[in-house]
């Protein structure tokens, strides 16, 4: 047996989400066919870095997959984009894995970033890849509110109902909120995320981009632990899950 | 009468180009029959700034249309992307034209960026909006054989054998080529440029880029004022009409 770490691109228009479900087409599911190619048919089980929700976009999600053939990674990649065409998913590069590494439990740091496109005309050539605020935000202000959420904080304000997650206490390392003319752009950081924590706080931050709320409102919201205290979650088109790293890098 | 003009954004996929043809949807079409919608259903006519392809994109088109009615510039954009949806084309701006203004005939310069998506994965995320080059592409060489194209010059080889333009003679004022990670960047400015110019000129950089042409052949090319003398023409895909300025500016 032979496990192979897989750097992933994919666009999350058209996918359920990265997990498979009954109601539609997965990311793990092409992925998994595509693979399972290579081994005569037999299921093979792909494990992921970080699960991204439907609509949720990626540049650099790691995955791994564990094969009977001994192939070189270069011909992996190049047989799994194969079969996996015409979807909107690719290997960018095959590594032979660590031994004993996981993509999700050995993932150090993982890097996701959202786009606003903050102008009034709807999106044409972005469709699908970020969140349209027609009314003028305040990236400034966004800014100073994200700072309050920086650190090791219990993040209930900001966890999906559905988190499975054990704990919600987590570390945000960066919470960064920038504009480039009219996109507005959040890049956060942290070993894990809870489950729609990315969504949450953009959601939120949106407020306070509007002037709804005042920056600080933002460290109230964390301090209530209730998700009804923040604001809503964020659509997933402007979300881009973008890297992870491990210690060794494996990419 | 009222001129208007529209600073337009649109994907080009899906559409057989700007102007429209007996095959299939236009831009054109769709900005017109919106327009035709505040007219009362009269006919209405759009002219452009630079004619695009099937699958060129746009970030910075402008366009004129008159309208009997006069509409304040900012309710003309509004009513124009409501009624152009679910359209990948919008308009991001509209203002009062100036006085005998033209946007194709007064236009100064106008700006092109091509990308391509040189790595051995194809594109999911950029999917229709790259050129995927799967072998690496020497992009300071590519930089240097476009140099030779710099200036006034007959561009017949680079020419289009569907031109309608009465001279070959063409100023070319910038051709840049510059690797960003994966992609190979390449911008273009000019007065005007002859049909397909943009794409003859990358294909044939694509030549030098990848080792196949020395740089100083892009010379011989442009000397030769025979388009068998250049490389073939790259796909639409990767090409974005940028922006064109006029004097004094319109946007």
């Amino acid at each position: 047996m032979t496990a192979y770490a897989l750097l992933l691109e994919y666009d999350g228009r058209g996918f359920v989400g990265w997990q498979t479900q009954p109601n539609g087409l997965s990311v793990q599911q092409v992925l998994e066919e595509a693979a399972s190619k290579l081994a005569g048919g037999a299921p093979v089980a792909a494990a992921i870095a970080g699960r991204t929700d439907a609509g949720v976009h990626a540049i650099g999600q790691v995955a791994m997959i564990t094969l009977e053939r001994d192939l070189p990674p270069q011909r992996l990649r190049e047989a799994l984009n194969f079969h996996m065409k015409p979807h909107a998913v690719v290997v960018q590069e095959a590594r032979l894995a660590p031994e004993g590494w996981h993509p999700r439990f050995d993932a150090k740091r993982r890097r996701y970033r959202y786009i606003i496109l903050n102008r009034s005309a709807r999106p044409a050539l972005e469709m699908g890849h970020v969140w349209h605020m027609p009314h003028p935000l305040e990236a400034g202000a966004m800014a100073e509110g994200a700072r309050f959420l920086l650190g090791r904080h219990d993040f209930t304000s900001f966890r999906a109902s559905s988190c499975q997650a054990k704990s919600p206490l987590r570390t945000l390392d960066r919470l960064d909120v920038r504009r480039d003319g009219y996109h507005v752009i959040i890049e956060a950081e942290a070993r894990s995320f809870l489950h729609h924590q990315v969504r949450n706080m953009v959601g939120t931050l949106k407020l306070v981009g509007e002037g709804a709320w005042a920056p600080a409102r933002m460290a109230e919201a964390l301090a209530a632990c209730d998700r009804a205290a923040a604001g809503p979650t964020a659509p997933p088109d402007g979300l881009t899950f973008i890297s992870v790293d491990y210690e060794p890098p494996v990419f």
